[in-house]
């Protein structure tokens, strides 16, 4: 079996764990797998490196931050390969360039273009452990790239790709992906096997396991992603994978909740075609990231439109929707709003699961503000102080802790 | 005029310090040089990232200490490009392959092959400082490779010469080359002017400013090297360059001590041809560095022969003499000894130098125990004890405090 394997920044934060980490290593290539690693550095470098670089400015040249905090995961790629080859396990270490990763030339967030698997196939013919580098490529300049956060679990889903490889198995310091956030519902259950899609709701609702990036990736690329704890290799982990026919029957799989979303309300639009578009389109203009709309007629020709934004994004959009001030009755902006989503690919083939969903939060007296749903989510903006109680109360109505 | 500067570990050892070799690169490029900065990793970097390796085995592989502790030096480089653009000056980072830097492929003691100018030429030409990694390359693998120590100075004078740059500034925390160590003799004077084979002469001999081989690529390749303090920019250096007339009006240029060299005497040595060479031929097998060679016949057609090692070397040459014990008289080692040198240019045309240190030396009571001499230098073992007396006293008697 050929397998991926990313260890994230805690999994080789210091070098016992690094060497914790050569032993996951060891244990696969000795029952007959051929390996990958990705690595990325050690925890707390790629933040040190950027502290020295803003000592100097606060806009540093993006070219060179990516010379500097490439050699993070470098560094922690050579120790991982002298430790495996201390134990005896033939191993060696590239650079993004030397693993052919190719890049577009976005200094500091690039996309990887192409992987050129050749050498890598070269040393696994060789019997060697491949490590690479990650969260790093190189751009047609032939300099040095950086993916962006959640880089390196890029890097690990496509050189899976590229490779055909098995699986990608991602160790974090958590075990798997949880029916909710643990700290909210202690009774959260570790999720066996989740679709690509529903991971992607519950990533972008703030699952923050995975990126969405890099899921986004694997369901393009059909790689089978397991995500594990490096502090307990030996506890199967969370798989995620194509959806199937047998993961219907789970009714819902997660509860997720976002509490730095912030909620857009605009009074008495005029109500004819275009306007929505209109307002949208500048908000994109500005990069600012709309999640749910809503609109309804209100009298007179008038309609309302209600979004929701991310809390970092609220000034700017201020900024934006300055201009309808006057033609519009009234704008208003809530922060203290929570977004509550149910997630489940049983959705799909079961019906009630909304109502349900309605039931319980009107059980605990909480007022519903916003409604918007998919084939497999049901997002519910509340208020912000019900937050925690109503992802209880949904965790248990779903059946999720049993 | 095109300079190339290189700054080592402690001029670059912290965040201040970048800045302040950023500011001496700006004077350069204010005043209307073309510049390119060959840096150091920070001081105290590069014996981390070895202990890092070292944690895991005693004898890691060399390639993946090269991919380690290049690093080093490529975050050097990028910060030093960072600080420059912030302070209106534009500027890249290198690394040693994009410097065009080609080495063998013997990782962590590479030689420089080849030195692929145009990228350097390109950003120079649009009025960019150019800044590069020292101490690296890359092998015909395109793997990276080390030059060992005091390669960052060995980059630097490669690229001088590449580039046909009018000066190589050598930037360290000392000002210049002096005319013997100012701990022993504290009227030691800085050297203005010195010539390649002086200062190779005073370089193997101790004075630790420059390595050698850097010295003799410089002379190789015919670059001025100044040797500067990053603390005092402001301050002449020492010029090394190829030897002038002028230079010897001025009789000694400087004394150098070596208390790291033993002696070994081989009393009865059949006085038959080849009988040294055989010696000499099995030491050079197993690397000993032998220096001073004397020679000498004895009573009854047996000979002495004494020579000096250094003392790190003794145990292994116990090892290789071992088969001579049974067919010589006796051998004898002796570590406590001193090897002082009078070095410099105006010995050719000048006589009596060689007899004014052995009288100086007499009239101080300090027996000489081996002589040798060259065109530029007169070296004399004495006992280890009378050193530091020996160099005070011949500083003196040439007047080198004057």
């Amino acid at each position: 079996m050929l397998v991926v394997q990313k260890f994230g920044g805690t999994s080789v934060g210091d070098l016992d764990r690094i060497d914790n980490v050569a032993n996951i290593v060891k244990s696969y290539k000795e029952r007959g797998d051929d390996v990958v690693v990705v690595v990325s550095a050690m925890a707390g470098e790629t933040n040190k490196l950027l502290d020295y670089a803003n000592h100097f400015s606060k806009t540093p040249p993006q070219r060179e931050v990516d010379l500097l905090v490439s050699s993070g995961e470098r560094v922690t790629s050579a120790l991982l390969s002298i430790a495996l080859q201390s134990k005896g396990i033939p191993a060696i270490a590239l650079t993004g360039r030397q693993a052919g990763i190719k890049t577009t030339s976005d200094h500091t967030k690039a996309r990887i273009m192409d992987i050129d698997p050749e050498k890598m196939q070269k040393h696994l013919k060789e019997g060697k452990v491949v490590i690479v580098a990650g969260f790093q490529g190189i751009n047609e300049n032939g300099d040095v790239t950086t993916l962006g956060r959640g880089g390196s679990d890029l890097t690990a889903v496509a050189i899976a790709g590229a490779l055909k490889a098995d699986k990608c198995e991602i160790y974090t310091d958590v075990d798997g992906i949880y029916t909710t956030d643990p700290r909210i519902e202690p009774k959260a259950k570790k999720i066996d096997v989740i679709s690509y899609d529903e991971m992607l709701e519950l990533a972008s609702l703030g699952a923050k396991v995975m990126q969405s990036r890099s899921v986004e990736l694997a369901k393009k690329l059909n790689v089978d992603i397991e995500v594990k704890s490096s502090f307990k290799p030996e506890i199967k982990g969370t798989l995620i994978t194509k959806e199937s026919k047998d993961m219907e029957k789970v009714l819902v799989s997660g509860i997720a909740l976002d509490k730095n979303q912030a909620r857009v309300s605009i009074f008495g639009v005029d109500d004819r075609p275009g306007i929505s578009a209109e307002i949208f389109e500048k908000l994109a203009n500005k990069n600012i990231n709309v999640d749910m709309i809503v609109q309804n007629v209100g009298k007179d020709g008038k309609a309302n439109l209600t979004f929701t934004v991310p809390q970092t994004e609220v000034e700017l959009t201020k900024e934006v929707l300055k201009e309808y001030e006057n033609n519009t009755e009234n704008i208003e902006y809530d922060t203290d709003i929570a977004k509550v989503s149910v997630v489940g690919v049983g959705m799909k083939s079961h019906s009630g699961v909304a109502a349900k969903a309605f039931k319980t939060l009107a059980n605990e007296n909480i007022n519903i503000l916003m409604i918007s749903t998919s084939e497999i989510k049901i997002s519910m903006v509340i208020d912000e102080k019900y937050g925690e109680l109503a992802v209880r109360a949904l965790h248990k109505a779903y059946e999720l802790d049993k």
